[in-house]
Formats: structure tokens, sequence, C-alpha cells
């Protein structure tokens, strides 16, 4: 199934770009679960293009309906369906798409795996694909939330050259909604929006960094061999369109430590045992361990660029393409949303696997 | 099933460090692969502790043996199980961890996920798990040589702050093997060694990184969405022990390019698709485009040392602990055995996920 | 993931009888398989409600309506999502139910498990959930015809206690067709309308047998030991709402014979492998032997019936209950179209899995 | 993973009737359960060749040996391997079905899906493929001792033509154990055993039914859709060797009832909800309702008889096999334990499926 995600909290999205609708539909959500159709639309906002100038202009005003699962506004313990109506559809912007592989794009690679694609914006490479993800996002947030409380933030920490500096403190939601680049050190984001600004006008794009981090998280989750909490985290992030790159913890960074400076040391506070450091990330053996988890992302720049590029057509011949439609000059400042609702995802699932394995029987 | 691997050429492992045996089952091999136990034996051989001065002097034969699956010298397309047995257990050293958790190991979190552990030399949370990966790896493959042929190398760039010239050329196995420490470069491979022993004779250790290389893919294997390739192989790459990053073609330094410089043009050449320059890594919307795969992974330092360190007890109590038993001072040189498996394994997968859906049925 | 089935053609379902909308997405869709609304539609109108005298009176289009997947009349090869709204809702007709619990439905069951359950109509546990099976399964039907072609053909056999003769040809649909009790034995079909309009007129219910033929599977599908095609059949047809048996050849009639009787001769014939009896019911081992797939299901008589019952409420306090809202007095031939549909699914997902693990490579 | 079953708690089994080894690995298994070796060779002992004068004369030890996954006699949660050696292996007993299909064996279908097979003794295809259920289901069965208890208890209930008469109680194991044909009434079993004689005197075999029984179970395991519990059941018991039935409470019988005598009373006993009777047979919308769980599985006749039969060889030409080896003439009263075991394995996963969902989080 590989539009699914997760092995108790499935997901699963469907939809194109320029197709009626993109949706999900969660299944083994747990019952009674208080939830609005409001939640889940805030998160939608966030993830909204036309958010901000920085932003592709596309309008789309990404009104979830709830399909089934929630029943005087708590969940059943079915599936829970969500949609969202395509609306600003303007195939004739992409005619050419149909006949000219876009560089860096996933239209050459579809055409060659399937023999056909909906070339109308992408089809379902299209970002719009993680609509799906973040509403089903909002209700695993909403779980941790009520869990926990478990607490997610993702943010920009680079924009091209342009870096944040190290973070001191848990930023709030405030902070990093604070700037439409979400990175929350005012300054730098000033200095991100301008760079964005700049490769925009240049019908250029840029890439960048997120960082996510999650307190609450109970030691205990992950599991200890293939399906690592590191390990899918990592693959959760990978699979997010755009990304080239995670880390944990110290990271590749981390290579440059002697194992006497990398190692986190035990340290017992306040009746439980916490470590000194934390170069592991929260994570140990695959599995939490009770501190702050913190990972990163790299995304690359977007890929379509409103310069001409040297490509090749359907029929394998050389040919030119200057990239047309509505894009973000830089995807990362909206992938903070989409980061955040994946790490959610993966959490309450291997939650659920913990409680399942260690919970159920009592010996 | 936390200890299963892959969706269609699917291995599950067992084993820990101390007790009777560590394995794997594969199941979904393809029948009619010719197979002998000394292809398989080869691998492990690479990936086998005490084959020089800088790995751990700890002796295994790891010899195989295959418990079913295989008839006259072919796989039978029933499951196909192997072991290997523990020879040289000495539980006595290892009294002391039964206590006190180890710094940035897997005591901790285990003690707390199950209520009990097998802490005998680190028990399943051990790298002799990555045997039975290590085995079916060289299943994989062997199908991967006849199915292409597609070649996997990976060799180490990075230990400490010893970084190898980027390669131009596509290493052949016996430049990685020269040296014990796997860089095909060997005036760094000379350094690299160095390191590692002055670091061995400070009882500390270093980590490193591994870049891992594949042509010969087809193109059009991965999944759109969540299963993308580089998302597989991240999952594949950050389930081994002591990993903290995963990066693919331009990885975490192509943030610092704009999209202009990033983009891989397409160009037709001898017939065939292919991309002037390989930032994307080989993948492209998640399905492998057909150029050379190319990511990296990164290592930690090895987190036992034999030097005091400060952690707690089962109770919770402050104590100190220093490291006893035959470990290695960087496992990096060993871990590019298990690379290749892992991607040989993800690979494998893969193809076979994509004929399924794409060649079962023509319409 | 409780709500989906197939490994590699999977489908995913939601919605509650009374909740907007009941839904499929299908995940591993072959591309470029030539597929219109209508002809989804025409398998749904045969499941429909309403569509003879014999069914209950609730009035449903059942519309369906695609949401994904499909691009200039062809599948892509992703998700393939298609919804259907509730339209005759009437949940006053429940209200009673919301405190008390149905004889044999699943009232008290999810009640106990969920701690909350949508009272309306059955909710999830109502048949309309099946409307999603038989979307899908039209699809799975469309690949099998053109890959086959594979023919599947389900009809009544018993109505309570009113059996046909047994069948000595593949029946065509039309003459399944011919009678809405769906046996295409003419003058059984009269006697058991008049048994169900009898038992309606008493405000009573009957339940019956379905027998399904499948001719034209290839041999080889089906995996040796737990998902033989005959268990993952026999899986298929027990998660129907109403089943409570299942049974594949000589089934529990073939315990009276001795293996001298009951074994199935191979013999030769136009050159290929054939069987001179099919006791087997076309599967042996686990695996299609290319004869006719035979198989049994036995439905229970609908549990809503228009008396009087004993029960208890909410609180486990005894009280009385009369069926209410509208419901068949029989479900058996309504259901000819699910096990179709059913079958459908089982076969094109263990095609897709052989050619997997068969085709992809050749030694 | 045709290999596998089980969501959470997943055995995936390996090994042919003439290979090395029979074995099974558990993953998920819950930590610290107390297990000895002696606790499941005692179910293998039940199920172990040669232990009577109506089952096979093959001499196997059958001893097991654990491989992983326990320590200081408790389970750690890591995988549990376990495996037997095959030690009477004759493969000369086999040479001719080398060549030859057996009729109603897997020999066919085999070399047609695989294009090779293990012959010797029916290689994967063989009953010996249950040893591995066996010793997992011995861990499935202690937890649900633990944890209930859950008692489960198969039982024959016909063979051939002879039927014992409808049990009232529960039987014990002694009552079941006291006759080898294991039908715990005393003057039918005497009658089976003999009737199992003159069928093997004649080179003849025979097939049955078994019915079991299970008490202890909670209300609420199962899901509603898919993985409905009898459908879970019934796809255990369809998936082993010789099955061709399976039904649940009254099953095809419940056919010939309406619906206002097969309907099961709700009733306030001691507090808790029962039905007044249970055609149900124990789940109702696939759910557990508290209530004895009570299904029944038939058998064909043993495929093996030593009689000359008609046959086709390797290369489609018609020929002639009389059977060799060692054969039970009745599988049934071994299959007993078979039963059991994959009863188990289904409740303990549904188990752990259901407090994954409804326990994990509270709201």
């Amino acid at each position: 199934m590989p539009n699914s995600f997760g092995k108790l909290f499935t997901i699963s999205t469907w939809g194109e770009s320029h197709g009626p609708t993109v949706g999900v539909v969660i299944d083994g959500c747990p019952p009674r679960l208080p939830l609005t159709e409001a939640e889940v639309q805030a998160e939608l906002d966030r993830r909204r293009p036309g958010q901000s100038d920085i932003t592709t202009p596309r309008k789309e005003e990404d009104k979830v309906e709830f399909l089934s699962g929630l029943f005087d506004g708590r969940t059943t313990g079915q599936p829970l369906a969500m949609l969202v109506r395509n609306a600003d559809a303007r195939p004739e912007a992409y005619a050419e798409m149909k006949e000219k592989f876009r560089p860096s794009h996933a239209d050459y690679t579809y055409q060659t795996k399937y023999g056909v694609r909906d070339h109308r914006g992408g089809g379902r490479s299209s970002a719009r694909e993680t609509i799906g993800r973040v509403a089903a996002g909002a209700v695993a947030k909403k779980i941790l939330q009520l869990a926990g409380p478990v607490e997610i933030r993702a943010f920009v920490t680079h924009i091209h050259h342009i870096a944040a500096p190290s973070l001191a403190h848990f930023p709030t939601l405030a902070e990093v909604e604070a700037s439409p680049v979400r990175c929350p050190h005012p300054e730098t984001a000033a200095k991100m929006i301008e760079r964005i600004k700049e490769v925009r006008a240049a019908g250029d794009s840029v890439g960048g960094m997120i960082e996510c981090r999650v307190r609450g998280v109970p030691a205990g989750l992950g599991e200890p061999v293939f399906d690592r909490l590191e390990a899918d985290l990592g693959k959760a992030m990978l699979s997010l369109p755009a990304t080239k790159g995670f880390e944990i913890g110290s990271g590749f960074t981390g290579t440059l430590l002697k194992g006497s400076q990398h190692n986190d040391a035990f340290v017992a506070q306040r009746g439980r045992v916490h470590t000194a450091t934390n170069n592991s990330g929260g994570v140990q053996g695959g599995i939490s361990n009770g501190e702050e988890i913190v990972f990163r992302v790299a995304f690359k720049p977007t890929a379509t660029i409103m310069q001409a590029q040297q490509t090749v057509d359907l029929q394998g011949k050389a040919t030119e393409l200057t990239g047309r439609g509505r894009h973000d000059p830089c995807v990362v400042p909206r992938a903070v949303v989409i980061v955040e609702a994946m790490a959610a995802l993966v959490l309450v699932d291997h939650w659920m696997r913990h409680a399942a394995q260690n919970r159920t029987f009592k010996f």
C-alpha cells in the first residue's frame, strides 16, 4: 500500500493536484476523541497556499469536509475520512508539460513507471497530496495533546545560506507563526523573507532546513530493530516532496565528536532518569528515552523555476521548457506544518504499538 | 512486526548477542535462484569481527547454516531460513551492566519499555543482530547481480575529522577491500586507521560517514508517496545501530544551491533519457530515474568507551561505569557491508512491488 | 488496518449507514485500465436497495462519484477513490435503538468495544458498508475480464428450506438476473420469492446459501501456507455481514467420502493437465489448479424482524424491542453481487502477488 | 508475507518435510511471560506422529529448541524463534513423486507456480509445516491462560459417517485426550477408531470434523469489517492442510431457521449481559460478545492412499501412482492440536489489536 502510512493508526491518502479532490482516510483512530472540523481546518489553513506574499498565489480555500467516522462530536473508532475539493484548477497552464518533462520533477519517472500520467500540475506528485497528511496530522496532534500533553514544534532554521542562531528554548507556536517564513528568530526571519523575494524576482528558487522538536513523549516508544523511532521519523520526512536529508540529535555533525564527547551521561533528576546532554536526540536503541526529540530535515530548492531549462520531450528529443503556473519560490515555510503532521502520525502509531505489546497483558 | 523488513521480499531477524543463535528468515524469495552457503558466508566474513587490528578482537566464526528453502542448489520460493550460532559468549564480562545503564546505549530504554532485558552484550540491541540482515542481503545481492546486473558499492568517506576526497569513479570492490577501513582512497585510509588506533589507545571511540552508490537500477523503482525509494532507503539506514543521519543526492548541502543550479537537466544520450547532473541522487518523485543512486549515512562514535562515565543504576541512583568487553573503537568500516545489504534488500523489494503493479496485467 | 483488504490491490472502505457518505479507496490499482463511472454504477445498481418487491423499500440512488486516480478514461496507478452519498437518512426511525441493543446485531459488541456507537441504522455495521466493496469489486472484475477473461458467477442455491437442484452448467449473468432472488433455476426462484414474501408478511426473516463459481483462473494463484487461496476467499466471505459458514469444493459433505472417492485424478486433455473430478474446488495446496473454483457461503436470517423481542438496554436492564425501519426480509439475493465483488478482489490481489514473486526475475 | 500470520502477535514459519529443520519465529510477543521449553514440547507431543496405532508410524521426536527471545525463563519482548530438526528423513521413499503428481496433493500446483519443487514428502506442503504453528500456539495458549483464563478445547465430532452426539458440557482436556481419536464421547470414539483401522487396512483414508469451543474470551475482540473475529478464525482454519469448510455458531444449519428462531435474545444475568441462546457462536458484528466461541472445521480424507491412482507426470503424460511412505489414514485426530493452536494465535493477536486502539488513550 504505497499510499498508506502507519501500522495501527493508518492513513491512506488520495488525490491529484487537478483532479476532483484530495483526501485521506484514517483507519484505527481511537474512539471517543472529541474532534471538530474547525480543529482540522486550522492546520489546513497553516498549510494553505496564498497565505503571504512569499508563497504561491494559487487561491485555494482548502475547506475540509468530514465524510465518516464522527458521531456527536466524537470519533467512533471507525474510519475517519476527510476530503478537500480542488477549486482553482487551471489545466491550460499545464499544456506544455504534457509533452515535456520538467527537470528535477517526477514527470519522467511517473511516465516511465506507469506508462501514463496526469500531467496537470504534477498530478499525484504535487504537494497538494500533503493536504491529506495535514488533515490526519491534526487528528494525531489532538490525540497527543490530550495524552501527554505532547507538543510538536517545527520551524525554519535555514533558507539558502541564511542560518538562524541555534535556539535555547522550546519555541512557542506564536513565535513560529509570527513571521510568514516560520523562523522564530525575527531578525533572521526578515533576512530569509528578503532572500526569498530576491530569488522569486529572478525567477529562481531556494531550499532550506527545518528543525522539529517534540517534548512530553514518554520513554518507551519505538521498536528495537527495523521500526526504530528515528527510522520511522526519517522515512516520514523523506517521504515529503523535496526532502533530501534527515538527521536526529547530533546528526552528521556528531561524526566529528569522540565517544567521550558524544555520550549522553545519565543523571537522576526529580526522581526520574534524564540525560545530561541530548546528542541522542531523544532516542536510544530506537526507543524514546523521555528527553526532547530533535531532528532536522533538508529541503532542496523548488524544482519549478521561471527560467528556460534544457530537457527532453515524450519522444526523448531535446527541447527547452520555461516554468509556468503558480509556485512557491521556497516550499520550506509551508512544509513546517507538514513536518509536524508527519511527526504526530509517527508518534501516535508507535504509542499504540507500544501499548499493544507491553500493556495488553500483565505478567 | 518490528523485526521484519520489506513488503514482498520480507526478512525477519531474531537473536541476541549472547543468546544461542542469531538468524533470519526470508519470505517471498523468488524461486529458482542458484544459491550456495559459500555466497552467503562470503558476505558474513566481510562483516565478521576480528578481521583486522582496528576491529573488536571478539572471536566469532559466524558460520551460516541453511535451515530451509533450498533444494538442489536453488531456492524453491519457500521461506529461506539461516542461522549463525553465537560462539564466543562471555557473559561474566557483562555482569556490571545488569545493574547499570551504559550511556548512549539501549539499556535504559529497553528496561523502561519491556520491564526486562537481556543485558549480556546488549542483547537484541547488539550489532550482532545485523548478521541476519547481511545473510539476507547476500541473497538480495545475488538476485540483483543476475537481474541487472545491479552493483552496490558502499565505502567509508569520513572517519572523525578525516575526509576522503570525493570519488570520480565507481570504486571496485577490490579498491574498497584493499584497506581494513574500507576507504578506497589509500592515503586517506592510512590516516583513518591511524586515527582509529589513537582513539582506541585512549580508550575512546570515533564515528564517521559511509557513501553508497548503486548503478544498473532501472528507472521505475519506488512508489510515489510514502514508500518513496529514498524514504525506504533512509528508513533502512536509520534502522542500523549508531546511525544519526541520512541524505540522498545533494543532501544537506543541496540547500545551499538555487533551483537553477540544483535542477538536473534532462539530456538524450544513446537513445535513452539521462540527466546532465545528479543532484537528485538517482531518485525523482520517489522513483528511480535510471541514474546512479547515491546516498550517505552518518554513524556516531561507538558508545562503549574504556573510560569512566557517569550514569545511574536500575534503582535510578547515580553511579559510575567503565566500559568492558571487546568492542570496535569505530564501527564504520564493518558497517559498509551492512549498508550494502540493506540497500540490496530495499531494491529487490521495490523491484517486485513495481512488477506487481505494472507488469502483472497489460492494458 | 481493520478496514482494509488485500495486500497489493488494497481497498480501504469508510462510512456509516446514516453518516454523510460511504466510500472506498483502491491502492495499488494497475495503471492504464480503461474505466468509466458507468461500469462501477452498473454493479452498484445490482446491489442497490429497492430493486424489487422482495428487498428493502429504502430508496437510495447510490450514485458513485470518482474522487481521484482517473485521467483521460484510464487509471493512472494512483489511488482510485470513490464515494456514494447517503440520501435517505431517517435517523428518527432509529431513536429507540440508541437505548436498546437489537438481538443478533452488532449494537452490544460495538458499544462494549468502543464505548460509543453510531446507532443510526447500525452505523458502520450496516450492510451499506459493502457499497465500497462492490465499487472496488467492479474495478477488479474489469481487470479480470481483460486479463483472462475470468468470469465470476454467484447465485442463490438455498433460501430457508428451499433448495435449487445442482447446476450442470456455468450459468449466464442473464440467467441469474432473470429473477429478483438471483436463483438461475426459474421454478425454484419462484418458490423462493413466495417464501420470502410469506416471512415478510409474518414480520419474520430467512437466510440461505450462495454458490460462487469462477472460471478462467490460471493455475498458480494462491500461497502455500497462511494465504492459501481458499483461506483468503473464506476470510473475504466471512467478513460479509450475516455470513456463518464457508466451504470450498466438496466442503462439509466431502467428509463423508473416502480418499479413493474424493481424490481428483489428473488427466491430460488438449495438451493441458486437468482433473477428472473437482472435489478440490479448483484449489490444491492453497494454489489454483486451473479448474473451476467453486465455493459456497451460508447467510443467517436477517436479524431485524418486525416482532417483539427480548433484550437489554444500555444500563443492562431487561426490556423489549420491535424492529422498525426498512429492511430486507432476506439479504441473500442482494449479497450475490457482494460475493462476486469479494471474489474478484481476492483474485486480482493474488494474481499480483503471484507475478511479483514468480515473474519479476527470471533465473 | 505468505508464510506469516497475525498482525501484532505475528508468526513466521519455515521448513519442509525433508529439509534440515522446521521452525517459527514469533514477533511481537509480550515481554515477561514465564515460559519453558517443556510447555512448548507438551503441545508438540500432542501433535507428534507415532502417538498411537491410528496415526502414521513415522518416528519423529520433534524436540523443540529455543533459538532466541528468552532470558531467565521469561520472554523479553524480542523475537522468539524455535526449531525442530527433521530426523526421520527417508527421501528414497519419495523418488517416484519427483516425476509424478500425486492426486489431490499440492505437487502439480507447486510445480506450476514455482517451476521447481522439493518433492520429498510434499516439501513445504507437508503437514510438518504445522509444527511451527503448534509451537507458537503453545506460547499463545500460555498467554491466554494467564490473561483470562481463556480455555480452548477442540475435539473430533465426526469421522467419515460416524458422528458424536452433541456435547452438553465444555469437555475437559482429559476427556479429549482419553482416546487417540480425540473424541470425548467414549463409545463414539471406539467406533471411529475401528473405522480408521478399517480404511487403513483397505489402503484408503477418511476425513471428518472438528469442533472448537473457547470460553473466557472477553467481549470486544475482533474488528468490524474485514478482520471480523470469525473471518480471521475462518482464514486460520482454512489455512490448515486438508480443510474444506468452516462454520461458526449456527453455521450452515442456521440457514434453515427463521430470524425469530435464530436471534439470540439478550438477557441480564449476574450483572452482565448474556444471550439466551448462542446461534451467533460468540461473535456479533465481527466482535466477541463474551459468550462461548463455537466453530467447526471440515477435513477431507487424506489424499495419500495405498491404492493405484490415475495421474500425469512432469511431461503431462498419463501414468499411474500408488501411495508410499508413512501416512495417517485420517489426519483429523492430530489436527485437533493444530486447530487449538491457530485459535489461540488469532485470539492473542486480536486482544492486542483491541487494546491498541481502545486502551492506549483514554478520552
